[in-house]
C-alpha cells in the first residue's frame, strides 16, 4: 500500500460535468422528468463515480470486520465476547443474515480478524490481527496511536489486494464486534461533540439499566481518554476498535479506486465519519444503506447530511444492510442503462417541459 | 370466476397461531432478538399468510393495468392521452421502468388493457377493455354502476386465470393511465373525507396553476357527483377508473389464494383501499411498497394504519416500487429460511433473555 497521506492524496473529488451527461441521459428516459426519485440521483452519483455512463455492478463485495473490545468487561453488551470469534465461523461457514444477503445481493462476503480475542485460524479468513481485542478505555487508550494508523491501513490493504485480484464494482462494509456499539458511540461523541444520551443506543438489546451504565462507560471513557475531535487516529486509538480504524480505511482505499462505497449502519457509520475527516473527497464515494434503530443513528445521519437508502428499523450490522442496499443501487444503475427514451419507443412527450 | 360476493367471502382472516411459530424460530437465529427490525416482522407474516414456514417465493408477477381517463379532458396531466396507448406499447416491449425493475427482481410482467381509448391489439397484452376510457366525471359518472362491478371482477379474473395457469407466490399491482392520480385522488378524498388539497398532487409533474386546477377539477367532480363513502362500488364508478376497479380486484383474488401483494404507489393504494373497504380481511394480504412523493400517499398511508417498504421518492407508478420492494420481502424469506440457529452454528446465546 502506498502510505496513508498518499493514499488519502489520490481520493479525487468528482466532477459535475458528469452529473449534466447523467441527467441529460435520464431526462430521455420514458418517465416523467424526476419521477423515479432517488433512483434518479443515484444513477447521477454513480456516473459521477465511474467517469462514465456505464455503471452496471459487475463484482460485488461485502467486508465484514470483525474485532473484539476490552471496553465489553464493563457491562455494555448481553453477549459474552466469545460471540465475536463463533461469528466469525458461523460468517465463514455462510449461516449468518449477512451471509443470505449477500447471497441474494449476488455479493461475496470478504471476513477480516482485525484482533478478535481467539485466534480462529479459519480457512477463508483475511488475517489483520492487530491484537487480541483492544484494551478497556475505561482503564487506558483502546490501542497505541501506532496501531490506530496501522489500523487504518491495514484495512485499505484487505481492500487494495482484493481489488487487485479482480476489481470491485460495488462494495459495503460492515462489521462484528462484542461491545463494538458501544466504542462506535464514544467515536461519535467525539467527533460531533454530542452527548452519549443522544448516541449510545441498546446494542444487542440492553434493558434500561444497562442502557444507563453503557451510557455512562462513554462518558467516563470521554471524560479520561480526552480523544481530541480534530485528530481522527487520536479519538480512533483512545476509544475506537480496531475493525473500526480498518473499515475507515477500507472506504478511503475504496474511493481511491472510484468504487462506491456502501455504509452499513451504526458502527460503520463512525468508522464513515472518521475516514471522511480524514478524507474529505471521500464524501462523494459513500452511499449510507439505511438508518438503523441503533442509538442515535438516524440523527447522526442528518447532521452529517447523510441521506440513508432504507428504513426497516434493522440494528444487526455485520453488513446486512449494505447487502440489501445493493438492490437500491443496481435498481439505479438498471434504469438508466435499460429504460427506452422517449424517441426509441415512440412514446409522446410532456405538452410543456 | 365465483361471483364477487363469494370471492370476497372465500378471503380468510390470517391466524396468530402462526405468528408465534414465526417468532419461534426467528428468536433461535444467530441475532439479537428483534435486530432485523421489519425483515423479522415481514417473515411473521408472509408465514400468517401461507400458513406454512416455507414462505420462499418462486414465481414472481407484476401485474400492470392500464387505462384513459376522461377526466384528463380537464387539464389534469403534462401528457396527452395518447401515451397511455404508446406506454402500453413500450411495457410490451419492455422498455419502460416496471420493466427493467421486475426484471432485476425475477419477476414477470404482465399487461392489461383495462380500457385504453385505442385498442392497441399488440401481442401478449391481457385484453380486459370495459371502454374506450371512462368519462369526464366533471360531467357524469366516469362509468356505470355494472360496470364498476365487472371492473372488479375482470380483474379478479386476471389474477385468478394466471395463478390457474401457474401458481403465483408473490405479486405487485402497478398501472398507467394518463389522467389516473386525478380520479385516484378523488377516490381517497371520497373513502378517507379528505379535501383535495390534502391529497391531489403533481402527478407527472404538474405547476402550481395546473395543480390548483386540478384540486380545483377534483373538488367539483365530489361534489358534482356526489359519490357514497360507505359503497366502494358507487364510489369508483362515479370517480374511479377501470383500472383503479381492476386492481382492486387483481388485490381480492390474490388474497384469496393466500398470496401475498404489493401495492404499488398513489394510484394502486387508492385500488387498495377500495378493496379493503370490500373485503376487510384483505388488509393482512396488502404490503405497501413504498412513501410516494405523489400528493397525500405517506399521509394517507399514515392514516390507514399501513407501513410502506421504501422511501425513494419514487412517483412513477406502473409497478415500479412493488418490483422493487420484492427484494425487501424476498430478504425476509431469505433469512427466515437460511439463517443458522444459535445451536446449529454454535454460537452463545445472549446472557439474560
Amino acid at each position: 500500500m502506498p502510505a496513508l497521506a498518499e493514499l488519502i492524496q489520490s481520493v479525487r473529488p468528482v466532477s459535475d460535468a458528469w452529473t449534466a451527461r447523467a441527467v441529460d441521459r435520464l431526462n430521455r428516459l420514458t418517465k416523467p422528468v424526476g419521477s423515479l426519485g432517488k433512483l434518479e440521483s443515484l444513477a447521477a452519483a454513480l456516473v459521477r463515480i465511474r467517469e462514465s455512463l456505464d455503471i452496471q455492478f459487475s463484482r460485488k463485495v461485502v467486508f465484514t470486520f470483525a474485532a473484539d473490545h476490552g471496553v465489553a468487561e464493563s457491562g455494555v453488551s448481553l453477549f459474552p465476547q466469545s460471540v465475536t470469534g463463533q461469528m466469525v465461523k458461523n460468517f465463514l461457514a455462510g449461516g449468518a443474515a449477512v451471509n443470505v444477503l449477500a447471497r441474494l445481493a449476488g455479493a461475496e462476503v470478504r471476513v477480516i480478524d482485525a484482533g478478535v480475542i481467539e485466534p480462529s485460524g479459519a480457512a477463508g479468513l483475511i488475517e489483520k490481527r492487530l491484537g487480541p481485542g483492544t484494551l478497556n478505555f475505561l482503564k487506558e487508550n483502546a490501542m497505541s496511536l501506532e496501531n490506530a494508523r496501522r489500523a487504518v491501513e491495514w484495512g485499505a490493504d484487505v481492500f487494495l489486494d482484493e481489488f487487485a485480484a479482480h476489481p470491485i464494482d460495488l462494495a459495503g462494509v460492515g462489521e462484528m464486534g462484542i461491545g463494538n456499539s458501544t466504542s462506535a458511540a464514544a467515536v461519535f461523541c467525539a467527533l460531533l461533540d454530542m452527548p452519549p444520551e443522544k448516541i449510545a443506543g441498546r446494542g444487542t438489546g440492553l434493558d434500561d439499566a444497562a442502557l444507563a451504565n453503557k451510557r455512562r462507560v462513554v462518558a467516563d471513557g470521554l471524560r479520561l481518554r480526552r480523544p481530541n475531535p480534530s485528530d481522527p487516529l487520536d479519538v480512533l486509538s483512545k476509544v475506537g476498535g480496531f475493525e473500526i480504524g480498518q473499515m475507515a480505511g477500507c472506504y478511503i482505499a475504496g474511493g481511491s479506486k472510484r468504487v462506491p462505497m456502501l455504509v452499513d449502519g451504526f458502527i460503520s457509520t463512525a468508522a464513515a465519519l472518521l475516514a471522511e475527516r480524514m478524507c474529505p473527497a471521500l464524501k462523494q464515494y459513500l452511499f449510507f444503506s439505511h438508518a438503523s434503530a441503533e442509538g442515535g443513528h438516524a440523527e447522526i445521519l442528518k447532521q452529517i447530511g447523510a441521506t440513508p437508502l432504507l428504513d426497516l428499523d434493522l440494528r444487526l450490522g455485520e453488513g446486512t444492510a449494505a447487502a440489501l442496499a445493493m438492490r437500491v443501487l443496481e435498481a439505479s444503475a438498471a434504469i438508466f442503462t435499460e429504460m427506452a427514451t422517449f424517441e426509441s419507443a415512440r412514446v409522446d412527450e410532456a405538452e410543456s417541459r
